[in-house]
C-alpha cells in the first residue's frame, strides 16, 4: 500500500499543511512522502474520539477484544515485505532484525489476546455475603479490575515495531480496554503509518468504534506534551531519554488530574563477572559479551553498559578477548543523526575522562551515522569518585570497573540507580558470592539474570521489564509481558449488587474465570 | 502501662525538650503527659534503623511476619481499656465505637497474617525454559513481588487506632515485609504511643531488627515533609485533607528519587435515591440515610456528602423525613478544635451562598468542638454553575441536588470528581436506570453499593477502599482489603536462576503457593 504522510484519527486519514520528513540515517537522504504533522486541533479530536470510544470498548466482551487483537496482528503480517523495507529505510535496522521484532509484535498482541481469554487479567474477588455474622452482617463484595480511559503511547525510536505503533504499550492498553492515541516516533513515520493503518483495519473488520485508535505524527514536542495534558488522557506509556521522560512526568504530575507516566528511561544494565566463572571461561565470557554490546548497535534499553568484576589475570583475559572482538566489530548504522551525534559526545567524554582508559573501539569504517563500539575501564575507587561516568551513553559503549575485591565490587553495586536488568556470570563455586550479591541486585532491578546476557526480553507471563526509578518512572510496573495490562488498570468494588446489575464477568451465570472467593483461588 | 510522652525510635524510648500537648475535645482541657515533638535527628534515626531492618526484614519467612502481625494484635488487646479510655480522651470518639474499631485494627493485623500464609500476594509466576523451542530457545523465567523499602505512615485524626500507628497502611506496609515509620497524628499521640509500645512488644517478642517500627509524634509540617523526602523512605501512606495530600504529593515527586504517595484526601459520596425506591421507601431512606451522615459526627472519608434525586412529592417526603432525624440529631464531639472549627466554616459558607437552601439543622446543644448536623438542598441546574459547592465539609453536612429528571441527574454525575463511594438505592423497577448511570458511577468511585449506606468499610479481600484522583493520590490502589499489601510490591523476575541462588518462595521446594505456571493458575 501507498504510504500517504497522513494522520490517522479514529479511521480518518487527515492532511496538514505543515509537514516534516523522515531521514534514512544510512544515507542521510530525506525520505518520501512528506509527513503531516499533527497539531492542537487534531489533539483534541483524537482525544474527543478516544473517549467517546472508550464508554463502548471498555465493556466489550474480552472475547472481541481478543479478536481485535488478533485481526491486528494478521494485518500487520498482512502488509508483507513492505513494512519490513520501509522500517529498515527508516531506521537503519537489518531486516532480519526487523523480522523478528515483527514476530514479537505480533506474537505480543496474541499472548495478550490469550490473557483476555483466560481473565487472570480481571482480579476478580468476591467475598460472598454472610448475613447472619456477628455483631453485624456481611455485606456481598465483588471486585474486578476496570481500564484507566484512554492511553497516550509514544513510539520509541529503537524498536519500530515492537515498542511503537503496535508495541507492548499499545498492546497492553487495548487488552485492559483502553483506546490508545498514538504519539508516532518522527524518526520512522511512514513505519508508523503503515502499522496504524493495519491497525485501522483491526478496528474496522471488528466494528469497534473509530476512537479506539488514533495515530499522530509529528516531530516538535509541544504535540507530546498536549495529549499528556490532554484532560481525556488517563495514563502514558513512554520509552525514550530520561530527559524526556522527566518532562512528560513533570506534565502530568501538574495536571488538574495527576496520570501515571510508565516512563521507560535508561539503564546501564550491570553486568557482574564472578571469579570461577571469569577462571573457567574468561575468553568465551569476552566475545559473548561484546557480541550482546553490539548488538543492534547498541541500542538496548539493556545494553550491557557496565562490567564490574575483581583485578586478577582472570579479568585480564576477559579484557584482552572482549578488546580484540570489538575490534574486530562492523561499525553499524545508529537510528538517526541525532542518537549519533549524542553517542558520539557520549564516548568522547569518557576518552577524555582522566580516570578512564580507553581499552578498545570498533573498527572505523567510512560512513555517515556509523556508531564505533566502545570499551573502557576504571578503578572502582575513581568510579566511586566520580557517579556520572556510570550513567547511559546510548549505543555500544561500555564501562569496566575494575574491583579490589567482593567488597568494593558490593560497594560500587550499592551505589548504583535503579536499573531495568542485573546480570551475573558465575560457576557453582560463585553461588555464595552471588547470594550475597543478590539482595542489592534486587533492590536495584526488574530482571536478574544468570548465565545469560541482558539484551533480549522475552514476551512471557513472568517477565518484568521494568525497574526502579529512573530506570522506569514506576518500579511497580513492567512494560512487557502479559502483567503490563496492570498498568492500565484499577479495582473496583460492587457491594449488595442485584445480579442483574453486577458487571457480567462477576454475575452468578459468569464464565468461569480465575478468581479469588474469600481469598481462596478457585479454578474450574 | 504509663504514657510517658516519649517517642518510640526503634524500640528506643526518646525524650525531647520540645514538646505538644493533646487535648480532650469535648472539655478543651489539654491532657497529660507532654509529648516530646521529633526532630531532623529522630527523622534521620529512625530512617537509618529502618533501612538496616529493611535488608533483613524483607526475607524473613513469611510465617514470621504473620506471627508478628497477630502477636501485635494480642499486644494490642492486651493493653485493654487503658487504650480505649485514652482514645476517648483525645478523641471525643464513644467508647462503644473505639471497642469496634479496636476489633477492626486486630482483625486487620490477622486478615494480613493469613494472607501471608495463603501466599497470593506474592504473585508467583513461573515461565519453565523452553531449551528446543525455535528459533530460539526460552530461558526460565520466574517472577516473585518484594517490599519497596521503608514506609512512612501518617496517622489519621479520624481512625486512631484502625488508620493510625497499627492501622491499615501499617499492617499493608508490615505484611509486604517494609519497616514501618508512623508520624503520629498529633490529636492523639498518647493513644499513639499505647499502640506503638504493643507493635514494639511484638517486635521484641518476635525477634525482629528494632528498625522494623518507629513512632515519631510532633505536630509540625516539617517533620512529615522530612520523613517523605528521607532518601531511604520507599512509599507513603495518608488520610487526611487535600492540601496535606497534595503537599505531600509535591515533595514525593520532586524527591531526586520520586516515590509514590498514598493519598486518601477528600470525597463526598454521592448517593443517588432512584425513583422507585423514593415512591416506596422514602420516609426510611429518610431516617437511614441521616443515621449514616450523623454516624461519628459524620467524620468519615464515606461520609454522605452529596445526594442527588429527581424531584417530585417521593422526594418531598425523603426531605420531610431526613429533616425531622437530623433535627432530632444531638450534636456530638468533633476530634479536634482545628476540624470544629473547619466544619462550622465550611457549613456556613453553604448557609450563605445564594443557591444553596438549608433544609435542616441538628439540635443545637450547648458544649464546645460540638458539631450539627446540616442539611441543603440545591437546584440541579444551580449545582453545575457552581461546582464548588460539590466539595467536602468534612462532618456532618450533605447536600441534596434537585434534579429536573434523569438526563439532569445523570450530567451532574459526570461532572463530579473521583470519589470513594457512590452509592445507589433502588428496586427492582429502577434496575434499568442503575444500568445506565454505573458506568459514570464506576468510572468516579472505587466503590460502588446498592441499598445500603457508604459508611462502614469491610475488611476484605474484595474490598476497595480508593478511588480516582481528588479522592485519592493514586486509584490503582486501595488502603482497605488484603489488595492494600500491592501497593507496597514490585514485580522482579529471575532468569535462568540455579535453583540454590532463587528465592525460597521460587525454588523446586518451596511450599506450594498460589501461581502461575505458563500463565495458568496452579494451585496444590
Amino acid at each position: 500500500m501507498a504510504i500517504s504522510g497522513e494522520l490517522l484519527i479514529g479511521g480518518t486519514r487527515v492532511r496538514k499543511a505543515e509537514t516534516f520528513s523522515a531521514f534514512n540515517p544510512a544515507t542521510g537522504q530525506a525520505l518520501s512522502p512528506a509527513f503531516s504533522a499533527a497539531g492542537q486541533t487534531e489533539v483534541e479530536q483524537a482525544c474527543e474520539l478516544a473517549w467517546a470510544a472508550f464508554h463502548v470498548y471498555r465493556e466489550l466482551d474480552p472475547e472481541l477484544r481478543a479478536k481485535f487483537l488478533e485481526t491486528a496482528a494478521d494485518q500487520i503480517m498482512a502488509l508483507g515485505d513492505e513494512l519490513l523495507e520501509r522500517a529498515h529505510a527508516e531506521s537503519g535496522l537489518p531486516l532480519a532484525r526487523l523480522t523478528g521484532e515483527r514476530a514479537r509484535t505480533c506474537n505480543q498482541l496474541r499472548l495478550f489476546a490469550a490473557e483476555l481469554r483466560y481473565g487472570g487479567w480481571m482480579g476478580l474477588r468476591i467475598d460472598p455475603a454472610l448475613p447472619d455474622r456477628k455483631p453485624l452482617p456481611r455485606s456481598d463484595l465483588r471486585m474486578r479490575k476496570i481500564p484507566l480511559g484512554p492511553v497516550v503511547v509514544f513510539g520509541a525510536s529503537n524498536f519500530p515495531l515492537a515498542f511503537s505503533v503496535a508495541g507492548g504499550d499499545t498492546a497492553a492498553a487495548l487488552a485492559a480496554g483502553c483506546p490508545v492515541i498514538v504519539k508516532g516516533h518522527s524518526a520512522h513515520p511512514g513505519t508508523s503509518e503503515l502499522v496504524a493503518s493495519a491497525v485501522t483495519a483491526a478496528v474496522q473488520a471488528c466494528n469497534l468504534p473509530a476512537g479506539v485508535f488514533s495515530l499522530l505524527n509529528g516531530n516538535s514536542r509541544a504535540l507530546g506534551a498536549a495529549l499528556v495534558a490532554h484532560r481525556h488522557v488517563k495514563a502514558v506509556g513512554f520509552t525514550g531519554s530520561r530527559a524526556g521522560g522527566l518532562a512528560l512526568m513533570k506534565i502530568a504530575s501538574e495536571r488538574p488530574e495527576p496520570i501515571p507516566v510508565y516512563a521507560e528511561m535508561s539503564s546501564i544494565n550491570p553486568v557482574v563477572l564472578l571469579p570461577d566463572a571469569l577462571d573457567t571461561r574468561a575468553e568465551a565470557l569476552g566475545t559473548e559479551f561484546v557480541g550482546s554490546l553490539t548488538m543492534g548497535a547498541g541500542q538496548f534499553c539493556t545494553n550491557p553498559g557496565l562490567v564490574l568484576a575483581v583485578e586478577g589475570p582472570a579479568l585480564d583475559r576477559f579484557v584482552a578477548s572482549a578488546s580484540t572482538a570489538l575490534q574486530g566489530s562492523v561499525p553499524q548504522v545508529m537510528l538517526t543523526a541525532g542518537i549519533h551525534s549524542a553517542y558520539a559526545k557520549g564516548v568522547e567524554q569518557l576518552e577524555q575522562h582522566a580516570s578512564v582508559t580507553v581499552l578498545a573501539r570498533g573498527e572505523d569504517k567510512p560512513g555517515i551515522n556509523r556508531g564505533r563500539g566502545a570499551l573502557f575501564s576504571i578503578a572502582a575507587e575513581e568510579a566511586l569518585k566520580h557517579e556520572d561516568v556510570m550513567a547511559e551513553v546510548f549505543g555500544a559503549s561500555s564501562l569496566l570497573v575494575r574491583c579490589a575485591d567482593d567488597a568494593q565490587l558490593a560497594r560500587v553495586l550499592d551505589h548504583l540507580e535503579g536499573q531495568l536488568t542485573a546480570t551475573l556470570l558465575l560457576t557453582d563455586k560463585d553461588i555464595a558470592m552471588a547470594q550475597r550479591l543478590l539482595p542489592t541486585l534486587e533492590r536495584k532491578a526488574g530482571r536478574v539474570i544468570v548465565n545469560g546476557w541482558p539484551t533480549g526480553v522475552e514476551v512471557c507471563h513472568a517477565m518484568v521489564h521494568g525497574g526502579p526509578y529512573p530506570s522506569t518512572a514506576d518500579g511497580r510496573s513492567t512494560s512487557v509481558g502479559t502483567l503490563a495490562i496492570e498498568r492500565f488498570l484499577r479495582p473496583v468494588c460492587y457491594q449488595d449488587f442485584p445480579d442483574a446489575l453486577l458487571p457480567a464477568a462477576l454475575q452468578a451465570n459468569a464464565p468461569k474465570r480465575p478468581r479469588r472467593i474469600d481469598g481462596v483461588y478457585t479454578i474450574d
